[in-house]
């Protein structure tokens, strides 16, 4: 079955007229960005970090989530907990590094409190004079944490919305039911290569090139030699379910569709030979091939500056063995790079009064307007 | 006739008491400045490139006028159109690059949506099976546009307001008719040289500072040298219809008086010997001199910050010959350099409790006080 | 006696709970920043620069004061007056030097208008012709000027507060009275060593920093070595005219407690062997040791970033022999760069929700309460 029949099959009637998308100020408005960084990002959950990124106790990371500094770090039981990153005395930050390892506790640089890995406050100089210091009220301010598809999501909100009902199910709304997503094994594979990206665009053009398929023509030449339907238009996750297929030719989901590794254990017949793109609101882009995993979380920083952070996930064997990963992690890097210019030649004209009332979206498009609506429904609660 | 006689007989009685310029606050506030985009780059025209830098059809550049980036481009008939540079579908720029030339349309690079050279939608991928869009709808958003003294002005308003009330309506103030600037030919002379200066100060010290030659005998040594008039604080555009006279030993307009080339075909004797400086609101300065023409444009980007394009026109005949410009040039790339320090050195102070009601004109700068009354009129309504 | 058992003995009570901070915005808001420039430091008196900066006639110096450019010039008669940096025709910054020296006047070196060292309009081009300009009305605006300490401090209030009641009374409060400060003979110390900081931090965590030693035992680990009682956490300036005493195999006040110079001439025995610290809000830190004097004069630029110029004063005598001052420097200096990277460590967090009502303080921290209470009423009227 070629890509096309797919689509002249499925494809769904144009909608009598073209739908808008955000208005141009959505991209450019701080005051907007003030709204997302509080009812986004600081009230749904949010991947912080790969949970190998701190392997053993004492490993931490410090990552920015809203706009607030979160310290994630490994307890001497090895779990992960997560806290604000900002000691209660006079409000040092406790690790400036972005990530690192403590020993066996979190010592302020500045007065020496010193928390356990827990959060509590253990000790303060003079402490033993100053019986009007409540250890346990001045411990440090924790914050939600989940762990899941070998990520770590944290929450900033006092009630954290249901982990289940949001980002669960979107992975389980895109692949069309909640266990097909074990085949890849996620929690298992390790990081092969990670960059990360410093894109001069909001973070909402990111997401919404991440999902449509409209541009793959015009931008991906080596996304489309090697998944060919995408060179009609539709994005990968505009039908439930549905994994682009590899080209006839192709034997890897690489950047000449040569070569590969072997296909993951957990991945059946199916599901071989094709590629899957999964949209997480708010920043998550997770895209699924036969032999690894691509994982993007982006970083919000500022109303026209994102941070993209992009893993490379393979098994554990394909790593140690120090077999080339160039010309695989090479594809999809390519396809970072064509997409983020892409944003930030978007990004100057949100201030357009050409766009002051937003631009439209094809058909094609039409998970966009899906999103658009999120995100109003979201800063507007 | 000296020009000290033309002084003693045409100098005005002085006014009773100083006149204020306009309050601190207006060459710094963000307010004023978004209102000055608004009301006065965005609605009076503008004088946003020569003519000749877009030469051929499909060659256009990309100027900012009170923060839109606009596009002008010369179309298969050879006229010059100007548009909003924002593609109507999801907004990225047409055109990133400050200038160039395309073949027969203006393509995005984003989704590849084509427009003619006159603006229209022509072509967007999957637009026969997308009956919905209406060509005629999404055709890029045209802006008004006037050829005059081989200059493309652009006007962002709805309804533009009559250009001859306004552009050539200055020119005839300065110099008393209508008629003489003919003479000069500007429409026919070609860019011997181009200089561009970024200069941190508001758009209005630099208006001010040209209206005005009383600060001519500190910092312009070289020009007072030329036109010994000018060291009397006089500006040359301060009686209608005068040129100041150059020095009786001097040949040329040029750095050191000597020199110079022919005068111009179409500069009568009474226009021979004089320099003429002409101010066209809101960011149009021109110098005539009898064998050059020196106009400047100004591109205001911020509050405290405006570029400034500078040409310095002869006849295709002069530049042909390859004869050294660099004395004649070197002139006013002097006084521009000595103004810009001058108005970058006023910026800094204009937040000062010191210039909270603004400073003082004496009689010399009266003209001054028309462009405060023109402001504050154009701003406010 | 050791300092320990100073401690034990005089040891308050600890408080029934800690005390907070200011909230976290108090540090990172622009609108509280706006009121602290224009009530505090144009409010108060400030000291401005080193009266020796301006050592002969015409000698200036150009310092922020709260936002606002003042100029320091030294006349004819020897006296040292200030003014608003700013010429009162155009708003010219008369001066962009940070030091110089004029010969007999300010002139401004854009329209030459011409400035006595005395402030008074003495001459300006075509002023005779100009009988409206009235030489006393435009006069540059003065700034109130004392001069103690060896130092110049300014006020651009026009009524300025008591310099009795309150520069002076800081040091009599903390030194017992208002004598003992003659001590030191700081009009005649010479400017030995100066280094000036660029730290990117709020000029109130600074103050704070400085008024307690709480931090010493963390941070400071030369400064404990020479000062003991420090390691206990108790600032010199917690008790009324003590001063920390040196360690018993101390021998002076540098980076590794040997060496040193003589004891200055009038430092008594009482305060030999003793260091002394003194602030005087809002912007001055003052360093008594028996054989040199540490003196911090901070200029807030910004709500994130303050300029700290230390000056290291010695005898004329000390300086004149070409001694080596380095490792008496290098003490302070390294307590300054531990003192800011702390403050810099701080300021990222002020802006957390963790920080929303502040921190808190321990009782050895009392002091800086006082400040908070001072800040709070001083921009609240």
């Amino acid at each position: 079955m070629s890509s096309v029949e797919v689509h002249s099959q499925q494809q769904p009637e144009p909608a009598s007229s073209l739908i808008p998308t955000l208005p141009g100020s959505h991209y450019t408005d701080e005051a907007v960005f003030e709204l997302e960084k509080s009812r986004i990002f600081q009230r749904h959950w949010f991947a912080a970090a790969r949970c190998s990124d701190m392997p053993t106790p004492g490993s931490f990371r410090n990552v920015d989530v809203g706009g607030e500094s979160v310290l994630i770090v490994r307890g001497r039981d090895g779990a992960l907990r997560a806290f604000l990153n900002v000691c209660r005395h006079r409000g040092a930050r406790l690790c400036v590094e972005e990530s690192g390892t403590v020993r066996r506790s979190l010592q302020c640089p500045y007065h020496a409190w010193t928390y356990g890995l827990d959060g509590k406050l253990v000790a303060a100089p003079n402490l033993n004079s100053m019986n009007d210091v409540n250890r346990d009220e001045y411990g440090l301010i924790g914050v939600a944490l989940r762990e899941w598809l070998g990520t770590a999501w944290v929450c900033l909100a006092d009630e954290p919305p249901s982990f289940e009902d949001t980002v669960q199910s979107a992975v389980t709304a895109r692949l069309g039911d909640a266990g097909t997503i074990d085949g890849w094994g996620i929690d298992d594979l390790v990081v092969g290569r990670r960059i990360t990206y410093d894109v001069k665009a909001n973070w909402k053009l990111i997401v919404e090139n991440f999902m449509e398929c409209y541009h793959c023509a015009t931008i991906h030449p080596e996304l489309t030699e090697v998944l060919p339907e995408f060179a009609d238009g539709y994005a990968a996750q505009y039908f439930v379910g549905h994994g682009a297929q590899f080209g006839e030719e192709i034997t890897g989901f690489t950047v000449d569709g040569q070569g590969g590794f072997d296909t993951l254990s957990g991945v059946d017949e199916d599901h071989d030979r094709r590629y899957y793109a999964i949209t997480i609101n708010p920043q998550v882009f997770i895209n699924l091939v036969p032999d690894h995993v691509i994982f993007h979380r982006m970083y919000p920083l500022a109303v026209d500056r994102t941070i993209v952070e992009c893993d490379w996930l393979y098994t554990q064997e394909v790593v140690d063995s120090g077999v080339d990963l160039s010309r695989s992690v090479e594809l999809f890097h390519r396809v970072n790079q064509q997409d983020f210019d892409a944003c930030e030649r978007c990004q100057p004209a949100m201030s357009s009064r050409a766009y002051a009332d937003g631009g439209v979206l094809v058909p094609s498009e039409h998970h966009i307007g899906e999103f658009r609506d999120w995100v109003t429904s979201a800063i507007s609660g």
